[in-house]
């Protein structure tokens, strides 16, 4: 947190707190997929890639409902986590030059972006119920299936497709 | 990857690679885990973390066992996204003065851990599938369900207590 971010003295300011690192994971993942769409060559891997870009921008849409839901202002504090799970997937997908090999770092790496979004949904809604805010919790439930679903896709081009033709 | 590192050419290549990283990853936790233990107050939370100290040290010596059994020497690679998740949980752990509202914040960070080492394992067993080494996807497994069966606890552990307390 920085000097200018509000203390954070309740599970109120935890709840804020963690909406805003998640306002600006999403917007980093936004600003990654097309980087990767581009990359990959997997056909339904890159659509895969392309359908959540759509997702994850109406993903921000409904965060900038929740905080208006709680009174407050959109606003994104730097994730060290994303930054880093990011950085992990720029890092392999610069190594690797065999495309079909390239395509199954890439389909790991995002699993490992979705996975990120999975728990931290998961205690948003969590800290949302225990606030009393069912309304913020319904919300973010929505996305938190749509995460979901994604990475039960990518399993399914992986083991399908892209695992196989990287052998 | 460092200059050292060797090319990653092949599907195998990067299974061990990624071998390389959730070693490196699992190393990290095991010392970050007494840190949050101290810093927690919750006693079934503590003792949830406590335990997991033990098996993150037994997954440690799972891994070296699936190195040897791929012919290789246990190596760690530096994980950026583990020390990026870690760093955001040192950084929360660190703003929140609130014992409760510590816990409560300790507990999701665990949370984010275990996804991410949800999200390799599986990506890893996968690969070991996909290139005819079952035996090694049998010991990842297990290091895998143990993953998931804590995630499950601390989501326990977080609805009957920790979030209970900390509004």
């Amino acid at each position: 947190m920085g000097l200018l971010s509000k203390p954070i003295k309740t599970l109120d300011d935890l709840f804020v707190h963690t909406l805003q690192d998640v306002y600006y994971a999403e917007q980093k993942i936004a600003k990654s997929l097309p980087k990767m769409i581009e990359k990959v060559t997997d056909p339904q891997l890159k659509q895969g890639f392309q359908a959540h870009l759509g997702e994850t921008r109406n993903q921000i849409k409904r965060l900038e409902q929740v905080f208006q839901m709680h009174g407050e202002s959109p606003k994104a504090v730097t994730c060290p986590a994303i930054d880093g799970i990011l950085e992990e997937a720029d890092e392999i997908m610069g190594d690797v030059k065999d495309p079909e090999v390239l395509d199954a770092a890439a389909l790991a790496s995002a699993q490992a972006v979705e996975h990120y979004e999975i728990t931290r949904y998961g205690t948003l809604i969590a800290w949302a119920r225990q606030l009393g805010r069912d309304d913020c919790a319904s919300v973010l439930q929505e996305t938190l299936e749509q995460e979901k679903a994604t990475d039960k896709k990518l399993t399914q081009i992986a083991e399908a497709r892209v695992n196989r033709v990287a052998v």
